[in-house]
């Protein structure tokens, strides 16, 4: 099997010596080795090569008249030091699938395809599946165009400068029309196929989640010489409302989770004139999810007018509940017990492309064990064996949607 | 008087256009410039010029049999986004308080110099005093030398990216034996001036302070799909520290900030595996400044435990209480009264060169009004009258110190 070969053509990519975490982020040289890297796994197939106007790769195992294609892939951009699975392992057992079907000798009735989304995890302009957003359209281009990243670099800026042009970015129907379905195969981020003993399991659906940026302004001072009641200090709401969104998640069976913050000035010696933050919550239905945020919203002006500090909080991205299709649901199970692959199926709370082209066609996800359940850091793992198990039931899957 | 065009020459040098604050950070271009305007200043008064080993900058007013010299000045250096005078105003008005004693054909008995100190915020490197500490011995120059900046450069590093010598600093005997006393023009960081009516005060000492580092280690992981009892996220003991810290500093009537803080590695879709801060604390007396600090420490290893996250607590910097020198301060006093200056005696909360000093060599502080209290922010602001008040009592100073 020609598994463990691919994968370890992409390891040594964008992995930082100090951490063993990966630095994959959109439109950097980096990205653009995982791009040169997919460019060849397609070629050396004989798969044809596309780039489409939203910077997302595709390889086209072409069959002309076929119809509408099997769409399989995932992404290649990591989070700042993610591990090596999530993404990756979906692209990677794409060109592994196609591999042993063309070893049995199998020939499809249909195309079939390996996709990379651009920008997944939003790691860089904060927009996650923003190459599928993009695609289906529901991301809005000309505001897309302005996103910044933490330098203030444009998403326009990034795309000039990796050799993409970024006025062609938009819905592309003609593309859309040509999937028939789309199937991602992803490394859990979780564990509960260890605790079921599966090696593969396939997904229900993605909890409803969003990102909500919340901006602390207060006033900068001297730390020496302020006294207490005269500060305007944004540091102190914002820590009330980390612990606020933390009980309030847990009294809500639901996430929260404040991963990222900014202080400005940012000096040991000065009291913060603002405080960014980042929001992350999700909840198994957007009725809890809009509760549990709108208690964050509260405890955070609560704290903030306690201090004399302003609080503004913006959604930057909304992902509402996806139910995968059932019918293709149902031929997936169906393929893999026929193969005596028990396959059980599983929720998540994680956001995927896959999540995003379900509004647009038949859309469909299967996981691969993850025995500790890390995702999103260096210590993300799957074992071997479970891989190739992965790629074995793409394969079967592959053949079921695109068999005679 | 020459203090507008002085003031107005150096205002433009690394100011920020979007947020009008300053960015002087050491051995940086912009601090280049900030030595190049010192140099001309002292070359268009026919002072030396003079790089010390520690890359402290000083223009002597020689008197050749003159004894030691009164030195005063202060530094150029800024934290991020700060103040116009925290520093430069008392650099500007030491070559304008000697302008003025040579329009009124002043012959000092003794020499007298300006000096600018390097890194005096620590704002590049961490350590505060930087510059006044190396040439006191208060800071070891190995260590020194391996001071990280925010991206990882270190000292020596930026010492020799700025034509300046890293091999050389350390203590210097020499120098501080040219210094009879020095006494540094400040702005005050406070209110109190205001609060009395006077355009100047006098130092009496300085709080005794430190900076400590806290690091937070707790395991990256997925925020869509890591269920609450399973994460350890350190960013949840980092919030309870910041509120513990609060009300320890108001129960002790001392003050405690946490001004800057980073998390590993900051993406709004990851746990965080590292949460970096820095902890200012300040109090009247030592007792109880560790006191403080160890109740913060007490309550980040009890929030720290209950998310399964270690906490590591570093002392990066410690300011003894200073008391400037009874018998200077009595003669700042008294040259100020006899010219009809009043000068309240004020206590502070900041830490100074002049307090480094103070342990090596009689030395004292000039503080100028500051209406609004407000220090470390671009909205830091004196009142040009008091200002030219300041030089008027610097120049009495250096009169009586340096006088026949």
């Amino acid at each position: 099997m020609a598994f463990a070969e691919l994968w370890d053509s992409l390891l040594p990519v964008g992995r930082d010596p100090r951490t063993s975490g990966y630095r994959r982020q959109a439109f950097t040289d980096v990205d653009l080795q995982c791009r040169v890297w997919f460019s060849n796994r397609a070629l050396e197939r004989s798969l044809r090569l596309q780039t489409d106007r939203n910077s997302n790769l595709w390889a086209w195992w072409d069959r002309p008249g076929g119809g509408a294609a099997v769409v399989t892939g995932s992404h290649l951009d990591s989070v700042p030091d993610g591990g090596a699975f999530d993404g990756p392992l979906g692209v990677v057992s794409g060109f592994a699938a196609i591999d042993l079907l063309r070893e049995r000798g199998f020939e499809p009735s249909r195309p079939i395809a390996v996709a990379a989304f651009a920008e997944e995890e939003g790691g860089r302009f904060g927009l996650a599946c923003l190459g599928s957003r993009l695609l289906t359209g529901a991301a809005d281009p000309a505001a897309a165009r302005e996103l910044r990243d933490g330098d203030g670099v444009t998403l326009a800026a990034a795309m000039t400068g990796a050799g993409l042009d970024p006025a062609a970015i938009g819905p592309d129907e003609e593309l859309l029309g040509r999937v028939a379905a789309y199937v991602e195969l992803h490394i859990e981020q979780g564990s509960a196929l260890d605790g079921l003993g599966a090696a593969v399991g396939i997904a229900e659906g993605i909890w409803p989640h969003g990102r909500w940026r919340l901006d602390f302004t207060g006033r900068a001072d001297h730390e020496g010489t302020t006294r207490l009641p005269d500060r305007r200090d944004p540091m102190l709401p914002y820590a009330a409302t980390v612990l606020a969104a933390r009980e309030a998640a847990a009294a809500h069976g639901a996430l929260a989770t404040f991963g990222k913050v900014t202080a400005e000035p940012g000096a040991a010696n000065a009291i913060s004139s603002a405080v960014h933050a980042w929001l992350d919550a999700r909840a198994p239905d957007e009725v809890t999810l809009l509760a549990l945020v709108a208690e964050v919203a509260a405890a955070a002006r609560e704290a903030a007018a306690a201090h004399g500090v302003e609080v503004g909080l913006r959604r930057e991205s909304y992902t509402p509940p996806v139910e995968f299709d059932p019918g293709l649901r149902a031929r997936l199970a169906g393929a893999l017990a026929a193969r005596g692959i028990t396959a059980p199926a599983l929720p998540t709370g994680a956001g995927h492309d896959a999540g995003i082209l379900a509004a647009r066609r038949p859309a469909a996800m299967l996981f691969v064990r993850n025995p500790s359940g890390v995702s999103h850091s260096p210590a993300e793992q799957a074992e071997r064996a479970d891989c190739e198990a992965g790629v074995v039931a793409l394969a079967a899957v592959l053949e079921e949607l695109a068999g005679r």
